[in-house]
């Protein structure tokens, strides 16, 4: 795999093909590869390394994209007129690529600065959060909120992020049997017990659907010092409960900040991976670069968390390949079932095959556009398959079952437990999520010069052929480390993450 | 109609029936009626005024809620015992109950003082919107909106009442061409256009599926002087966008300053009805004060607009009945076809019949159950049905096709032009819609004196016998001409409005 001073970027050691990162002439010398093009090659699309027969697959980031129609000569334009997918079997089969992950040595393990709680997770941040159970206390929660962030009083707590009012437009007029109802409860308690949650108040209205005391003994959690709650209409109104809920903060500010950073084994780190406004280059780019830094996270023994099952859907037998076990993989494809019936029922299309945008862009199949956004997991074997907002308990590459949308999707992986975030993105998308950190990685160098303040780290380097995807994904995996024990991000120098908690809505609002 | 120190609630003149204030022991004397009870009749409960016989209509709130199943003797406890539903036949005729309204002389009809607007409509605030497009732009509107709201620079503006964002979980992940993005676009053109907004900032992301140009051009608005769109990744970032849109806001401010209160007909107003919280009381206190507000309020040629359609689901045809056409009548069925198919596609239950705790609180039939809470819509003819959040046209009653969960419901009906709204709650409501002001109508007393700060009014004293339907429904009317014209309602004081604009998703997130 190299980039650097290339015209091509060729994604995986065992590729036949590569990308070229520029238009390509007949005859344009590619010298470190020893070959010269023998068609014109569009910016973005691919070329064959090598001479490869009709009928013999076609691989890039390392996997089967399709299979050749017809011979193919070295150097020559792959894409709709010498590619397809024509063996089907290969796909289906599970677990044939599950690879135990090698774990670097224990005394060569990655540290960071992080929150040791007291159920054993570490935090990489120290909020207190205020959840909101229903649309109609928003407003008292965001005002308890306001008053820590505008009056000055967190400055007596140095140890504390902040004060965080996590709202919604949910939580009543719902049916209390409901799929709906299990994820918005689900996501709420994740919440309150995340590592970077020190201490939580959970804020009613009283004659919600959702009730809290139901949240509290179904998802085990314990009110006590670390986990206050309260109504509106028992605490007597708008303002008293705005006045009681500032007292029960103020009564565990002094714990929170009592917490301390220690250093603590990278294992301990839960990284979510999200794409949003992706581009041409995700692909090529930000992705395979946040998958090399994903894959070096599991081998320190941490935890690397894909999302967004639309992005996969139609390739879902990538991943299964990738499944620890026979039942990880169907796991799987019983979420992609249920998304089936879903979309259907919601008189939806889960189309997921390129579009014109995406074959004029140089995507031939929908192995290949898939395969861009599961890149961004790396090659790790494939442990656990989540439903949304689901605990993450096993460590390594593991799946959770989210929309593509991004903060519906990112609310579910902290529900889960993620305690980073990295997001790739191509058009500039500029959001973050409390309580967790997110860093943004830009696709292209012109939109990270662009929108600078908003973005992190610029994967576009590999584009212009500057740094190599390992290069880049040595300085994600840094930077996640980095981060981890207390860097600000861009997003949380712009103050993202007061409006961006939106659980997954499933069901009829009634 | 008479309460004022009796001990039953009869709801309408034409009722065979009297809802006990108190729970009655047999021969307790109810002199006005001259009648004694018979049997014994808990608290909510209804008593027969005359003997009934066997088969004969049992008339509440001036309507048909079933029949007698036996003959009951004047001052019986009337219930499941001895009535029940058995003539389908009578409610399912379309328009037999429509009576035109009599307004009053032109000479006699009421004034308040309003923000008259360029397109004739008339507003009851004035009010800068800010409108995200997508969740991803939340973040940013609510900094523009901050800015304005905590730096004194409003001061400069007095006839400006605020700079609100409304932002929401959606805009992205979504059928571009389904029923949730038709909605989505309405009810932001709604807001963009509504009379008590006097200059809109639309801003998105800039990759969202709901793109503003499509909705300025499918919406028909009309970007200019009054109406500034921004898009972040145009713009360059978050906070270049936020400069750019206090820049915005602040080339709005003078004109919006600039606008005046004059003095305009009630016919200009069009009240949004709303129940939340609903107890044992709503049905034979708030909600028909505020029947006899509505009916006020048509009389003097303005417009009421009925919601939440689960809440008169299995009882629809009480409103058909009403309908000035069979056009209009038609239209509400196939709603209510809709949703039957919307809950059953959702897996849900749309069942409105009085539950356990409906029936051991005095409630009988589904009829009887609906009719308290469609009697908030008065008696007079129902003039048409709207779509959620489409433009409200008609004068008079009319009704609009909501979900019943308040915020969704509301944020509908200021979409379609709403700007006054009565909102009754037994269990206590606080919440708030800006740019619209909401008038909370208490159910009972102790509700009312333990949530003072959030209660406008105290139609709990029909209950206790010291006011009539007609008394607290004149005081409510009288009310919404006040609030109309500047006075400020509890949720304004609590300032509600900035978390409560929720438009109805439907469909599916992807
Ligand atoms: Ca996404
Ligand atoms: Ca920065
Ligand atoms: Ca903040
Ligand atoms: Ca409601
Ligand atoms: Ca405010």
């Amino acid at each position: 795999m190299s980039t650097t001073k290339s015209s091509l970027i060729r994604l995986h050691a065992a590729d036949n093909v590569a990308v070229a990162r520029v238009s390509l002439s007949p005859g344009a010398v590619l010298s470190e590869f020893g070959i010269a093009a023998k068609t014109p090659v569009p910016m973005g699309h691919k070329i064959a390394l090598r001479a490869i027969a009709a009928g013999e697959a076609i691989l890039k980031y390392g996997q089967v994209i399709g299979n050749a129609t017809r011979a193919i000569e070295a150097c020559e334009h792959v894409h709709s007129h010498n590619l397809a997918i024509t063996d089907l079997h290969l796909q289906h089969e599970f677990c044939v690529d599950a690879v135990a992950p090698e774990l670097f040595p224990e005394a060569d393990r990655a540290t960071f600065l992080g929150f040791k709680r007291s159920d054993g997770r570490v935090g990489t941040r120290n909020y207190l959060a205020i959840l909101s159970s229903v649309n109609c206390s928003a407003t008292v929660s965001h005002a308890i909120a306001r008053h820590f962030n505008t009056s000055g009083e967190l400055d007596g707590f140095p140890n504390v992020d902040g004060v965080a009012a996590f709202t919604h437009g949910g939580g009543c007029a719902m049916d209390g049997r409901g799929e709906g109802y299990a994820i918005l409860t689900r996501t709420m308690a994740g919440f309150a017990r995340h590592p970077n949650v020190g201490a939580a108040l959970m804020i009613g209205l009283g004659c919600e659907t959702n009730q809290i005391p139901a949240i509290v003994e179904t998802q085990s959690l314990v009110a006590g010092p670390t986990l206050r709650t309260m109504t509106i209409q028992a605490t007597g109104g708008t303002r008293k409960t705005i006045e009681a809920g500032i007292d029960a903060v103020r009564t565990m500010l002094p714990a929170l900040n009592a917490q301390r950073r220690s250093v603590q084994p990278a294992s301990e780190l839960v990284l979510a991976l999200e794409c949003g406004g992706s581009d041409g280059y995700s692909g090529i780019s930000a992705n395979p670069a946040l998958g090399y830094a994903s894959d070096l996270l599991v081998r320190h023994g941490g935890t690397a968390v894909l999302a967004e099952t639309p992005e996969i859907y139609g390739a879902e037998h990538l991943l299964t390949r990738r499944a620890a076990t026979p039942e990880v993989a169907q796991k799987l494809l019983d979420r992609i079932e249920w998304w089936r019936d879903y979309v259907r029922r919601n008189k939806g299309d889960l189309d997921n095959n390129p579009s014109h945008g995406n074959k004029a862009g140089g995507l031939t199949t929908i192995l290949e556009k898939s395969l861009g956004a599961v890149t961004k997991g790396g090659m790790s074997r494939l442990e656990a398959v989540y439903e949304y907002a689901e605990r993450v308990s096993k460590r390594g590459f593991v799946f959770m079952d989210t929309p593509g949308y991004d903060p519906v999707a990112v609310t579910g992986q902290i529900a889960g437990g993620c305690n980073m975030l990295c997001f790739t993105t191509g058009r500039g998308s500029t959001t973050g999520y409390k309580p967790v950190p997110c860093i943004k990685l830009a696709t292209n160098t012109p939109m990270y010069e662009r929108m600078a303040e908003d973005m992190d780290l610029n994967c576009g380097e590999i584009v212009t052929g500057e740094k190599t995807i390992e290069e880049i994904g040595q300085q994600i995996f840094d930077k996640v480390l980095a981060v981890a024990s207390g860097e600000r991000t861009c997003s949380e120098q712009n103050d993202y993450g007061d409006y961006e908690f939106v659980p997954w809505q499933v069901g009829a609002v009634m």
